[in-house]
């Protein structure tokens, strides 16, 4: 089983690290030792606004391997929702089986054509943004239809994360680690 | 009004960025337009176990002159609480006038020396470990004693984001930025 999490400049690292987080305690935990994943960047560098910035494990290698993506959102998305080179890249996943995004992570898999007919979600301030690339706008916290999974603002992505271990691993595992990280929302 | 964030091998990146986010959006939403901040290292490099790599502004580079440090948990604080080298330089932070720490940072804070005679916290299964380094465990989500503020495990950094946002811009500020990251904790 193995992940890639995209990044890219602009992101929102929040809505990384709710995902990454959970999604870690499944593999050191021992529910599922087989899990391994990418740091995966169209370019050699990622930063956000703020001046933190993340290497990636790998710089614009083809996605189509992979079980799982995981696309953050953030104000970068706002450009690269047009930019052609960073999408034909993120459409080297089309054969990924599950497309996940955070926030407006979406308008990515959107402008990549992967929510075509399909209902999706993001921040709330952007289900307009988002209307033209799916069939439907969810207003949940998170939306999974055939192979995307898309979750709202920000700190939805903990409770993504907490969704995606309960689909790998079982109701065991996301109870123990929604206690270990005392997430109470 | 500038704020170092400390990283460090092992680190756990939730705990940075839970606290990071809403402190991010005081700044990018006009509420403290003055914020700055610094990651800083006391090595080049600061990974987790999963290979998730940020890059310092900052490496080695005196602490006296902030306003706050924040410092994160993560498995690695266990090897740093006795790493005389990382301790002498979190010593540098000794004028500060707000040392912050989220879940199992506690234990650097405390190994600095500065917890003595305070009451603290620390991720719920570090109690113990934490006891030695101050006066008194608090089993609160946030405790502020003099110059320190400690959070409890993992997802109470966003809680504490949003505390001191309250502190640093008032109540309105940490109404709006829980809402505009829809955290429901």
């Amino acid at each position: 089983m193995k992940i890639a999490y995209i990044i890219f400049n602009g992101i929102n690292w929040l809505d990384l690290a709710g995902v990454y987080e959970p999604i870690s305690i499944l593999r050191s935990a021992g529910y599922r030792p087989d899990l391994q994943w990418d740091i995966c960047s169209w370019t050699p560098e990622a930063a956000d606004e703020g001046g933190l910035r993340v290497q990636p494990t790998l710089v614009g290698s083809d996605l189509g391997g992979y079980d799982a993506i995981i696309v953050p959102g953030g104000k970068g998305t706002r450009a690269l929702q047009h930019d052609e080179g960073f999408l034909q890249w993120l459409r080297t996943a089309g054969p990924v089986p599950l497309k996940i995004s955070v926030c407006t992570g979406s308008l990515l898999l959107g402008a990549a054509g992967f929510l075509q007919d399909k209902t999706a979600t993001t921040h709330f301030k952007s289900y307009e943004a988002l209307a033209p690339y799916c069939r439907s706008v969810s207003h949940e916290r998170i939306t999974e239809d055939g192979d995307c999974i898309t979750a709202g603002a920000v700190t939805a992505s903990i409770d993504l994360g907490l969704y995606l271990c309960r689909k790998w691993a079982g109701d065991e595992a996301d109870v123990y680690i929604r206690h270990i990280m005392d997430y109470r929302g």
